[in-house]
């Protein structure tokens, strides 16, 4: 999948890594940019603490298509997210004309506080990224985009964001299970992941009622290498006695 | 924190990257380590690619009193860490006696496969962790913990890890669930946060039928400077009129 471009996600959060909160954007992002046919090859969490986004945000931008960061813009103390980047990019970091605008539409005259237009202050020159949801927008600058922590609201905005990412192919996926333990098949799966390169071949196991089995996972750009790879599979599964079944995908 | 010690989670496995698979294992282990007094300082999620594995172990390792991986040590194909942390410290890559004979004494003769005993090569001169589970274990190499992916046997390896790690002062946390939204109490929270440094105090935005919230997180290593910020807290928010209650975690 050399063709594909790739991006990184940057979580950020103390309460990701304390484990109070169960991180959810990292799968949801992977997922969506798969769709678009842009990889997530790197994620990274890092706590809200201007030196680690800092560094971060500066190692990923320049080996990634696409950065994207959640957390850390809302109206707390604690988020710094916004003023990290202006940080990382070396641009001004101040109040955003439109941004500010849009809160003040947004929040009844008497809901509108000092800490809720701090969500306007963002760094110089960035383009907005729309919040159907609670108004705040996230930004762009240069090839980081900067999203919030709430998956809900994170969704709504990444999804707008759609038309303006430049992926490949979509990266395809067929899934096989088989009812056997990876150990079993694995000499076996080698052999077919040497022969068909261009498909990505995970294999992840499970134990569903006390018994074991493996997920086998077939990724590419072509379909048709995909199911030629998962045919020679099939095939061999055949020949060893393994049942298998495609996955139903929920 | 100043004086508590660091650790670092690199969570490898292209399931986790394209969002196939949730990850349980960032949030399991952050708790583990909180609870002995050690800050999960970052975290890292990388493709099962030789020289990602390679770069974040090496990066990561000079930087915190302990590195985990979890992920890549089973017996397929696309099970490459334990050959990747030999190349990140260079040393000899190969079959480990004593893991070998576990596996032996483990599996029934039939079910030895070459694949299987694949899980005995690790690095030269490392340390086995025991998996009480399904006996293939992991391995320590200098501050590295090598661990699996699957998150019950993980958390049984790690659990036996404990009196192996040294930590400072065990974190405490108290949570207050407050009636308003972050954006109202936003400004009178940080005046909290700068008259009480020793603690490091989150706010995480919530909506219950319709209505926000906020819970505010009081961490630290000092239970006292805990209750002070917290008690703080609680007499700006009667004063302000919001309604709170302590947090009943789960």
């Amino acid at each position: 999948m050399a063709a594909t471009p790739t991006a990184c996600l940057i979580v950020i959060g103390n309460e990701i890594l304390s484990g109070r909160t169960q991180d959810a954007n990292l799968a949801y992002v992977g997922r969506f940019l798969g769709e678009l046919g842009i990889r997530l090859a790197e994620a990274r969490v890092v706590p809200d603490e201007e030196t680690a986004i800092v560094e971060a945000v500066n190692q990923c931008r320049v080996r990634h298509r696409y950065v994207f960061t959640t957390g850390g813009i809302g109206p707390t103390h604690d988020d710094i997210t916004a003023a990290s980047i202006a940080k990382a990019f070396g641009v001004p970091f101040g109040r955003n004309a439109e941004a500010e605008r849009r809160l003040l539409a947004y929040y009844p005259p008497d809901k509108v506080t000092a800490a809720r237009l701090k969500m306007a202050d963002m760094p110089e020159g960035v383009e907005l990224i729309d919040n159907p949801v609670s108004a705040a927008p996230g930004f762009v600058i240069g090839n980081v985009f900067v999203l919030p922590g709430v998956p809900r609201i994170m969704q709504a905005m990444l999804d707008g964001l759609k038309a303006r990412l430049q992926g490949g192919p979509p990266i395809r996926s067929r899934s096989i299970v088989c009812f056997a333990s990876e150990g079993e098949i694995a000499d076996r799966l080698a052999t077919i992941q040497e022969a068909h390169r261009a498909v990505d071949i995970g294999s992840y196991p499970f134990m569903r009622m006390g018994t074991p089995g493996t997920t086998i996972v077939f990724r590419s750009t072509e379909t048709e290498a995909i199911d030629r790879a998962a045919t020679a599979f099939l095939d061999a599964m055949r020949q060893a006695g393994v049942a298998t079944s495609e996955e139903l995908l929920v």
